[in-house]
């Protein structure tokens, strides 16, 4: 019945024994600790009672049952040492948890809320049912951080629109395996779902509809907002100077007109890095979106910029011409990337950058964070390699690009990536961030996302929040994802099965 | 707005014109034709109105819309030349039907309500809204018809428990796509949910979970009566000899001992064919599925049998030595599966059998159905050849083992299968029955079932149904697919995306 395959990530230290206790649903209270600098009020750790009340007991709906003077109460105490309730997650925050669970009684210490939200994940992971509904939890002691500061989950809405629910039930499940970003990859080509205030024309005619397939404001908010309470940083992406087709159609004169021969042939390429206005309309819209997205980074992308239609451009090859560039497009683009990347500095935040933004750039600001998608293994450790002993942050997402999927258990290839597995000091080591799972939109909406995504991208997880020692071994997770798997679906997620068998409550919905 | 991509799969005979009828939800009439076979009463067309009025108008809900004197009435008429509406759809159940839409009326004319199904189908998806969400029909003249009488679906509720309600919405979605046959892949290695009235103890001990992972008899006729009021036969499919480990645990003395040298090592292989028992527990069990199932087919299996077990095991091959078979196992399998189809015939049901079965069978009954699942098209294609050459009716699924999936549109590949391509007479290629396609339960249950199955699994219905000559381009199917797909996902249906894009009504739920 009771095992320590109960929790997904595997906590960093973690005992527990085969004593267990019982649990009312009836006689079970969540409650500050004396000293905890948090105490009722708290925003973030009131919901998180409330939700986490939900997911201890499932079955339990509150309707006819009868309480019995023998049940034992159940308190678990939470203290803080900062009142951070009603701030934001950021990239230093402690996620830090310590838990311990004995008769009657539970403490979960913490230094922040996000943490003691983590420690609220784990110990609603710990609770099991017998036979009988009868809930129980065991005698444990964790003391429990993530690996890596940054793990991340990236949902493409261009290529497809996700519905704000769809995106409000991925940061749901998010908190469950404790990934702690959620990366809006917002703009792309084929369109522009951002409601933007300063330019409203971009998603009015560059979403695929201009009512029903935009985020308002207010779903912005709804978003930022579900998040924080699950401790999850939400890291827009405005890509730039490639994959802005949307752009142009709101947006006049933006996008470079590619020529052919010496007449526009009515396409159009990458943003127009030749034009005053160009860098006006990228200040505008970073300056709302910094307002907007409470986040200290903000992804700027500048990948897979194709140099074609700014070679065919006359006015783009005299601005070469006049800055001294020659022939050499890298410096063009390098030219427009540290401009943009100078507006987010300006706005106090933070860049992040695709990593083929790094090859072409010597005056990249040293905070600013490389953003690895590239290749084979082999390939990206030697960018891993490359990028630290430039003294650069990585954040590595090449092999977690979860939208390729292939017949069979691929989330083993997942779990086996070992992210500090390149030649460097343990200097460079500690430049890596974290990781990312990418969902690309190409074949992924809301119909297909929740499946796709889970439990494979908990494979990720446990690899980025665990210590690679105590989980090197693939086939003893499996039994302990195919567990956690099952919680998942308990949870009301849609996450597919890993190979033949059942759990004990199938997916309900339909 | 409107286009001839409307239809999905392609009607045979479809001519259409630019004059359009408004169609108002409160004076719209299903009505029967005074020569009609059926009238009001008619369980299967009276319930069929009832489904297709809320598909047709998918947002009237019927509540506080004002009835204007101005609008015109559609009434859409039905004739069918057979009263069957008690019956069952059989292997030579007509679903031929014919649609004429002009102003204020359709007839809709059909030999059997099967094929008034097909064409009230067929109506549903040509009336679109405008921007306003009125509702139009144009002008429409169809004459159609299947291609093959058999276009089956594989669910396989062994490996994976599929609750009832996803059966039944797959059933729908069936419909959707004009399939006639779901395949119940009942039995098989992992687990037996199916609770039989003679045998209670397969399901008590074979399935996952004797309570919550069974189907009763009551989902059983659920699942029959659901089928059948769509024009959907159910084909059962109890495999043996192989495929039947979960039958051990509740059969004792049915499947073989293997033996380690002289002794049981504890393993049990296939089902044990030198016990008369054996031929006992199939009769009994055979018989109750017969009545249990109306459908005249049963699909026996017999595929992957592996002998090395058989081999091992000295009772066995004494009964192999008496019945002078050597040391051919084949030959044993032989005896085997004849018996297991004169069990079949006796019962007054047409076996389906796996193709391995064709290989060692002389005496196999001619009219049996063999079910072709194995390899590359060129090896498909000569099995074809080879079968109907011996005369034998032949299903192919060995294009669309629609489980198996990969990175991007693979859909493609299910929609240019021609399954008449192989080298034979006109009169072999009649024996080309149909094709099926098949969901095995490695991966999937129904948490991804629904996502994985639709639209691929239309690519497949439009090359059963539809004149090969009018779809032979896949980029011309492209677009209409897409278009189906939204259909089915204002349907309810979580039909996966293509490609990137929209559709003007997404997927609503979580």
């Amino acid at each position: 019945m009771y095992s320590l395959e109960g929790v997904w990530p595997l906590p960093q230290i973690f005992t527990s024994s085969i004593e267990r206790y019982p649990l009312n649903p009836q006689a079970f209270y969540f409650g500050y600790g004396r000293q905890s600098a948090a105490q009722f009020g708290c925003s973030v750790l009131d919901a998180a009672f409330i939700r986490y009340y939900s997911l201890i007991f499932p079955d339990y709906t509150g309707n006819g049952v009868l309480r019995f003077l023998e049940d034992k109460p159940f308190h678990i105490e939470i203290n803080v040492d900062h009142d951070d309730c009603e701030s934001y997650p950021h990239e230093d925050s402690s996620e830090k948890y310590n838990l311990s669970v004995s008769a009657g009684k539970a403490s979960l210490n913490a230094e922040t809320v996000w943490g003691a939200v983590r420690g609220l994940e784990t110990f609603s992971q710990l609770v099991y049912q017998d036979d009988f509904g009868s809930y129980f939890v065991n005698q444990t002691e964790i003391d429990d951080f993530p690996r890596f500061p940054f793990r991340g989950i990236l949902l493409d809405t261009s290529r497809h629109f996700i519905p704000v629910h769809a995106i409000l039930k991925t940061l749901d499940a998010m908190a469950y395996s404790k990934f702690n970003v959620f990366h809006w990859h917002i703009v792309d080509d084929p369109s522009f779902p951002y409601q933007s205030q300063t330019f409203p024309d971009l998603s009015r005619k560059g979403a695929f509809h201009p009512m029903t397939h935009i985020y308002t404001q207010s779903d912005v908010r709804r978003v930022i907002s579900h998040a924080r309470l699950r401790g999850i940083r939400v890291l827009p992406e405005f890509d730039s100077p490639g994959h802005t087709k949307s752009w142009g159609k709101g947006q006049s004169d933006l996008l470079t007109p590619c020529y052919s021969g010496s007449t526009p042939s009515g396409a159009f390429g990458p943003v127009n890095p030749a034009l005053p206005s160009t860098y006006q309309f990228m200040a505008t819209l970073l300056k709302e979106v910094s307002s907007v997205f409470p986040d200290s980074y903000i992804h700027l992308g500048g990948d897979e910029v194709n140099f074609s239609c700014w070679k065919s451009n006359p006015d783009v090859r005299a601005f070469m011409q006049k800055m001294g560039f020659g022939v050499d497009f890298t410096k063009l683009e390098a030219f427009y990337m540290e401009n943009i990347v100078n507006i987010t500095t300006f706005l106090n935040k933070t860049a992040i950058v695709w990593q083929d933004v790094f090859d072409y750039h010597e005056l990249i600001p040293k905070d600013t964070v490389l953003h690895i998608w590239k290749g084979s293994p082999a390939n990206y450790r030697k960018e891993l390699s490359r990028m630290t002993k430039a003294g650069m942050r990585v954040l590595l997402a090449a092999p977690w690009y979860i939208n390729h999927i292939s017949y069979g258990q691929d989330w083993r290839n997942y779990y086996t990536v070992q992210p500090l597995n390149f030649s460097g000091t343990a200097e460079q080591k500690k430049l890596v961030i974290g990781g990312e799972v990418c969902m690309w939109g190409e074949y992924v909406d809301a119909t297909n996302l929740t499946p796709r995504l889970w439990p494979r991208a908990s494979a990720a997880a446990e690899r980025l929040w665990s210590d690679e020692k105590q989980t090197s071994s693939v086939d003893k997770a499996f039994p302990r994802l195919q567990d956690f798997r099952c919680k998942l679906v308990r949870r009301g997620i849609r996450a597919e099965p890993l190979y033949v068998g059942h759990c004990k409550h199938e997916y309900q919905g339909v």
